[in-house]
């Protein structure tokens, strides 16, 4: 039987696609679904973003509700970033999709 | 153990993202789920999309490999549209992130 489509849903992933669509998400994402990370850690990991940029993506993140942040007092404070309960539950389908489109997407190599 | 992350991954899941962030394309991948649908059959479950822009993001998910089109001869010809395997594997994951969505974004409903 066919299901009846609920516009709703629609939007759902839309919603979702977007919130997870920006230019460092995904491998935002992919460290953190690790467990926690101090802000200068995770640069490190990532190469060719800007502080500046990774920044305003990990603020982005943290506005929908995937991410928090925390700050640690000492000297100097220590910032550190971790996926919420609501981002923990997104980053195994983000692996999932990560999975398929290694198995069939050609060409993938090339693209920068 | 944190894994080491390989850029390829990288852009495999920003590739994947591209693909199916369209306007139209994860409800057209809702209704395909189900099994092929001729052309017409599938415009008028998708409320307020214009044949054109229906057929323009069918042609689009038809050349990443995840629709296939099929005309079979009478008359008039009859056009289907269903997933191929590479399709039928990305609908699961689509349905899970929007499992996701609905359970974790507020005001979804207002969202058109």
């Amino acid at each position: 039987m066919r299901h009846t489509y609920r516009e709703v849903e629609q939007c759902a992933t839309k919603v979702a696609l977007n919130l997870i669509s920006g230019k460092w998400k995904p491998i935002i994402f992919f460290h953190l679904s690790s467990g926690a990370m101090r802000f200068t850690e995770l640069w490190r990991e990532i190469p060719r973003v800007s502080k500046k940029v990774l920044l305003e993506q990990l603020r982005q993140l943290e506005s929908a509700g995937l991410v928090e942040r925390t700050v640690q007092n000492g000297f100097p404070p220590e910032v550190t970033y971790q996926l919420t309960h609501k981002g923990a539950e997104l980053a195994p389908i983000l692996y999932r999709l990560d999975q398929w489109a290694m198995r069939h997407i050609e060409g993938v190599v090339q693209i920068s």
